[in-house]
């Protein structure tokens, strides 16, 4: 035992092997259904015994998918075994804020006789995958999950992450676990019902991980942001894979995947923006909330901790050219918006620790806010959003 | 990324890095509150928050403990910051099967502001402490889980696992999570109230892991047991602690804590003994049927995979000389038993895989049971207990 023994006190260090399985295809469910099928091993000698969930806002957005998505389980039939029928949840944030739902959900895992080397495959945004996915990771202490992302939101960020969570207690994701997925596929086809508004939106994720670890990224954000704003796929697509790997890069090498230290540099610009969605009753969508929190914290960081002044700027110029608007009434309430500093810190407890910019693809941590300051860079991004572009 | 990297496939490996605290007390909220106080961390310069919670049956045994509780939180007030009042629950399996009471507690969790830097600090039976560790596993995606396990199972067995759960749809532990406690506890003083059926019946655990483990542990059982038997202490506590200490070994170095693979040598007997519980309404307590299911599947294994006969003759006889009955009525239904090698392999999925020894100390997975072989293990297990000792 890599202990340090004493008499009485045994202190020792050991760690949990994961593997995240992580694909990227046009059409899984046309073209690439092995891909699909691959992921889902046999057992034991058993073909792999398999359920859908499946977001009924997509299922209304994509009405052949259910067909389509029966098909598949036909003809690999002698692949693995579909298990009861496809199973339809509510999408958005309604999912979260019914705990009845997950009760539900967990019936009829049990009602199928679902184990923990069956297989939940979960296509929709990012609330049914955080839902389903909870209910997944409780049941025998762990069924294996696999994601099908169907926002560009999802595909980019939460979908290859290693959280879930339901609402409770009015309070976002105040039940969840840490759990890695079996694998995550994201498909192109998949994101072709987004309205424009939904495809935007995963973008600010695009921004926020090119803030704080590729500034080549970021270089070439600015430079596509019109073609994305488009729906330019061959600049889009691109984009969110390298956002996707720059999420599992972090997970899987940045030593701390299940958020045990104080730090989480990936929730760059998230104080605000949790607390934005929230102002405004969820009126403005995570993606949107989001790009405003980066434009604040972007503008603070050059106020307050040396980044040049152009290059938040520049920030500020992609967001807006990738179609994000940067003012929100919800802004002016500068005591509402800065209770979400306190309210981030007991997410995680202990000390307040924040992410900000030393320079772009140079994050550093802070414990401590200048609200003078940063009263500042939200009322210049107040006056920068008012301008025309 | 240790991946194997395809155009579109990413298989990254990674860990998910753990400290498992064990400590060894003789009175712990006497001599050694300092060993308590001592595993609470501050968080960013705030001293540790914690909140106490009780088995209402260790309560009802040791009618001081409250108070002495209590005297802890004020000694200690300068280092640590007792929330709320010292909460009470339900002892034994009730606690599993009301959820109910799991939402109870995620309600005083929420109300008194605990977050995943505070302590719960859980003291009472095992079924206890899977019921407040499933809900401080959830509770913000993980809040610190501090052990003080009352009875001699859960010091040698499950208290020092990564496990928690609780019962649903009439299923044992139905619902849970895997996830290492912060601490534990296993402190002398908690188990003299024990009545002796209690401190006996956690012994069948140290025979378990001395025949997958530890050959000259077990020569030690036999040599020792009249005196465990009979609650000498100082032969009792240090095979409890060798107990805790080989559970602890096995999951830190075993490679697999939370159990991915199919094999669970630790289960050795299992089968049977689950099924024990249940078809006996749990007339027979866990410890009492694992003693029993061990020592059916010692003798299968003599009988089928190569164990010396009078090594599992040595088997029978230190367990009966620990004080354990090998017989139940139960026994004799074998139809009844052998459902619980489906329920068995279904609880993990995929192929049965059941371990057996071929030698004191020396382990096998098996796939197959030859059941007629396990009757008359069975039967020869029965006219065993029924001579005099």
């Amino acid at each position: 035992m890599d202990e340090v023994r004493q008499s009485n006190a045994y202190n020792v260090s050991f760690s949990v092997p994961q593997v995240h399985r992580l694909r990227f295809t046009q059409d899984v469910f046309k073209t690439e259904r092995d891909v699909l099928a691959d992921v889902l091993l046999p057992s034991g000698g058993r073909p792999p015994r398999v359920q859908f969930w499946l977001d009924a806002e997509v299922a209304r957005a994509q009405p052949q998918l259910q067909d389509t998505i029966r098909s598949f389980c036909n003809e690999y039939a002698d692949r693995l075994t579909c298990i009861g029928n496809l199973q339809l949840v509510p999408g958005g944030e309604a999912i979260k804020n019914d705990i009845h739902i997950l009760e539900r959900m967990l019936k009829v895992f049990q009602a199928s006789g679902l184990d923990r080397r069956s297989y939940v495959i979960v296509i929709g945004g990012g609330a049914v995958l955080d839902a389903v996915g909870f209910a997944a990771a409780i049941a025998h202490r762990g069924i294996r999950l696999v994601r099908l992302p169907t926002t560009t939101l999802a595909q980019s960020d939460s979908g290859v992450g290693v959280k879930n969570a339901v609402n409770l207690f009015g309070q976002k994701n105040w039940v969840g676990t840490f759990a890695t997925p079996w694998a995550v596929i994201n498909d192109t086809t998949l994101l072709n019902t987004l309205t424009d508004r939904g495809f935007i939106s995963g973008f600010s994720e695009s921004v926020k991980v090119s803030l704080l670890k590729d500034r080549g990224m970021f270089d070439e954000l600015c430079r596509d942001a019109a073609a994305i704003r488009s729906r330019d796929l061959s600049k889009a697509l691109p984009m969110i894979r390298r956002t996707a790997l720059w999420h599992l890069r972090h997970i899987t090498e940045g030593g701390d995947p299940f958020e045990c230290r104080e730090a989480r540099p990936l929730d760059f610009g998230h104080w605000s923006a949790h607390k934005l969605e929230v102002i405004s009753d969820f009126r403005l969508w995570h993606g949107e909330a989001v790009a405003i929190g980066l434009a604040i914290d972007t503008m603070y960081s050059s106020l307050q901790h040396g980044l040049d002044p152009r290059d938040a700027r520049r920030v500020w110029d992609c967001l807006r050219e990738l179609g994000f608007s940067l003012t929100a009434p919800e802004c002016a309430d500068t005591h509402a918006l800065f209770a979400g500093l306190e309210e981030f810190r007991q997410h995680l407890g202990g000390r307040l620790t924040l992410t900000m910019l030393k320079d772009l693809g140079n994050p550093i941590d802070v414990h401590h806010i200048d609200r003078d300051k940063m009263r500042k860079a939200i009322d210049q991004l107040a006056e920068y959003a008012e301008q025309p572009a």
